[in-house]
C-alpha cells in the first residue's frame, strides 16, 4: 500500500464512518427527523454499520483502521511503527471531513433546531459526553471499552478463514454495536480519538446557530482513554497469543 | 447475461424489495397492523433485509443492481453503457410490480384506513417525502446518502473472497440498514430513483380510497439526487481507488 | 440422506425452530415475562433466529426444510416428490414438539396466566391469527409472504459459494426476519403450514388452564395460503431461472 | 492447544462475554447511563455481541467455549474428559473478572445509584433471576434453553464450509440473541453456569454500596439446569447425528 492510497484510504473511510455515526445521533435527537427519538438501539447499530461502510471501503487502500488506538494496537503488536502518523492524520482529516458531510446531510434540521426558544445542544450529534462527569471513572470506561474493540480486532486475524471469506469487517462492526449497547452507557463510548477529537473541532468551527458548548474541558479524556486502551490492547495481546 | 435474464432479473428482484420495502412502511404505519408503531429501526430493517431478498433472487439473473444509481456508478466505473437502459427499464417495471404486490398483501388495511374518518395518507409508504420541505437540502441529504450507498459498493468488488463467499449482498444489506438508520433523518432515503419514482407512479393510478395527494412537486428530488450521488460515486471510485 | 435421517432431522429442527418462534411471542405477550411488550422488532427476529437454530440444526440430517411450503416449491423445482410425504410428516411432529417444549419453557407464564381475572388468550403464542379478518385478503397476503420466502431460497442455490461457505442458511434467517417485519402486519405471517397447523393442534390438546379458542374456522388459511405460494414459486423459479 | 492457552483464553474470552453482557444489563437498568430503559432487544443483542466478541478472541486459544455446559456437551460427544477441569477453571475465572470490569465500567453508574433514596437492587447486572419463582419450572426452563443453545453448537461443526469461512462463532453469537429474545422471559436466561455463578460470587464480594441480596437460593438453579441441558445435548447429538 501506498503512503498515498493509506491516506486516501483512512479519509475516505473514516468520514464514511463519522458521517453515518454523526448521522445517527443526528437522526434521534434532532427535531423534525423520521427517526427522532429512535432510540439507544438504533444508535449502536448506525455506528456499527458506519464501520462496515467506512472499513469495507477503505480496506482495499489502507486496511481501514479508521481509529488511532486501532493504528496504535496494530503498530504496538507487529512492532512497524513508520506509517502510523500517517494513518492517524488520514483519520484526524476524514473525521473533519465526515463531521461536515454529515452537517450538510442534516442541515434543514440544525436550522429548525436552532430557530427553536430551546435549541437542543449540537456537540452530542458531534461528540461524546460523559452521562456522570466524574474524569477518572469516565477515563477508566473508555480504557475498558477500547480494549473491547481493539484486542478482539487484533485475535480475530488469527481465526482462520476469516480474512479469505471477506466477513472480517462485517463481524467487526457487529463488534462495534456490542460496544455500544454494552459499554456506551456511561461515556457514549468514544473508543476512538479521532472520532471524539475531528468532530469536535468541526463542532467549534461550524457556523451552526446556537449550537451550544463544545466542552473542550472533557475533549482530553476520548482521546487519551482510546490510546491507552489501544496500546494495552497491543500489549495484552503480544503476551497472550 | 442475455438481455432477457436482465430485465427479468431487475423486474423480479426489485418487486421484491419493493414489496417488502412499501411493505414495512405499511406495516408500521396503517391501522390494525401488528407492527404498527414498531418505530424506525423496524422501517430500516425492512428495507434492508428487502435488499436482501430482492438482490439474492435477482444476482443470478442480472447480478442485482435494483437501483438506477447502483447501474450509473456501475457504468462509470467499467465505462459499458450498452446496457444501461435495460437495467433501468427492469428496475422501473419491477418497482411499479412490487408497490402492486404490497397493495394487495396490505389490502384489507388500505380499506380499514380508508373507512377511517380522517384517512391516514397513504403516499409515504410507496415513496419518499421530506421531514422539512427544503429543495436544496433535501437534494444534497439524497446525495450524500446515495453516495453512502454506492461508493462502498464499487469497493466490496475490490475485497478479497467478499465475492467467492457470497456474502456480499448481505453486507449490501446491512449497508443499506445503516443508511436507514444514519442517514434516513431528513428525506425518508430514496437513495433509488426507480424506487421513489415507481411507487410514486402506482400510487397514483391504484384504485385507493382516500389515498391522498401523490406529491409530484417533490418526486424529481428523489429521481435527480440519487442520480448524482451514483454518477459522483463512480467518479470518486474511479479517481480514488 | 436416509428417510431415518430425514425424518429425524426435520422433526428436531421444526421442534427447535417452533420453540423459538412460539417462545419468542410467549416472551413479549405473557405476563411476568422478562420480555414484556419488547415489540414487533423482537418478536421478528426472534422467529428469524429460530431458522438459524432449527435449520442449521437439522442440515446435517436433512437439508433443513421445516416447512412443507419450502419442501412443495423444491419438488416442484426438481421434480423429485417421493420424499415430499416424509418431510412434511416430520414437520408436523417437529412443530407439535416445539409447541409443547415452549409450553414447558413457560409454563409457570402459563399458569399465572391462567390466575389473572382476565386472561390473556394463548392462541397467539401458538398459531397465526389475521388482525382484520378476511378470508380472501388474508389468503392473499399469505400467498405473497411465502412466495417472498421461497422463491429466494430457491433462488440462493444459484449464487455461488454461498452454499460452500456454510452462510446460506445465516441468509435465510435474515429473509425470514425480513418477512416478519415487512409483511407480518396483516396476519402474523404462518408462511408454513406446520408451523401454524402444528401448534395449532398442541393449543388444542394441552392442559393449559383458560387457554381460549384454538379458532379452527381460520385455520385453514395458513396451510393453504402457504402451499399456494410455495407452489408458485417453484414453478415462476422454472420459468423465469 | 497448550493447557496454558485453554486456560489463558477461556479467561480472557469469559471475561470479555461477561463484561459485554453484565455490561449490557447495567447500560439499560442503571440511573445515568445513555441507554437507560432501552428494552429487551438491546439486552439480547448485547449478549449475543458478547459472545462474538469474548469467542472470537478466544477461539485461536482455547477454541472459545466461554460456557461449561458447551464443555460438557463437548466432553459427551468427542468422550475427551481430560481438559474438561481446565476449561472450566478457566470460565469461572474469566466470569468473575469480566464482573469485576463491568463494575470499574460502570462505577460512577453503581455509586449514583447507591446514593438513591431507593436504591436500585443490583445483582440482575450480574446474575439471573427468574420472573416467577418456581424452580421445578426454573429448572425446566434452563434446561430446554441450554438444549437450544447446546445441540445447534454441536450441529455446526457438521455444516460444510462454516468453519472454513470463520464464520462459525458469528453464527453461535445470532443464536444467542435469539435464545435471549426467545427463551429469556421466564428465568433470564444463564444457560451457562460460569456466566451466572461467577459475577454472582463477584456480586457477593465486591464493595458496591446497597447493592441488596446475592440471592444466593436461586443460585444453584442456573448452575444444574445448563449443566443437565449441556449433558442432554450431548447425548441427544450422540444419538441423532
Amino acid at each position: 500500500m501506498s503512503n498515498g492510497d493509506i491516506f486516501l484510504g483512512e479519509v475516505i473511510g473514516t468520514a464514511i464512518l463519522i458521517l453515518f455515526g454523526a448521522g445517527v445521533v443526528a437522526a434521534v435527537v434532532l427535531k423534525d427527523s423520521k427517526a427522532k427519538d429512535a432510540g439507544w438501539v438504533v444508535i449502536a447499530f448506525g455506528w456499527g454499520f458506519g464501520v462496515l461502510a467506512g472499513a469495507y471501503t477503505a480496506a482495499p487502500l489502507s486496511g481501514g483502521h479508521l481509529n488511532p488506538a486501532v493504528t496504535l494496537g496494530i503498530a504496538i503488536d507487529t512492532g512497524e511503527w513508520d506509517k502510523v502518523p500517517l494513518y492517524m492524520a488520514g483519520q484526524m482529516v476524514g473525521a473533519i471531513l465526515g463531521a461536515v458531510l454529515c452537517w450538510l446531510a442534516y442541515f434543514a434540521q440544525f436550522q429548525a433546531n436552532a430557530e427553536e426558544d430551546k435549541a437542543q445542544p449540537t456537540l452530542g450529534i458531534f461528540s461524546t459526553a460523559p452521562a456522570i462527569r466524574n474524569p477518572v471513572a469516565n477515563l477508566v470506561t473508555e480504557i475498558i471499552a477500547t480494549i473491547g474493540l481493539v484486542l478482539p480486532i487484533l485475535a480475530f486475524g488469527l481465526t482462520e478463514g476469516l480474512g479469505e471469506s471477506g466477513t472480517a469487517i462485517l463481524i467487526v462492526s457487529f463488534l462495534v454495536v456490542g460496544i455500544g449497547l454494552s459499554l456506551g452507557g456511561p461515556t457514549g463510548y468514544a473508543i476512538n480519538p479521532a472520532r471524539d477529537l475531528g468532530p469536535r473541532l468541526t463542532h467549534a468551527v461550524l457556523p451552526i446557530p446556537n449550537k451550544g458548548t463544545s466542552d473542550w474541558g472533557y475533549a482530553w479524556i476520548p482521546v487519551v482513554g482510546p490510546l491507552i486502551g489501544g496500546a494495552l490492547s497491543g500489549l495484552i495481546f503480544n503476551a497472550a497469543f
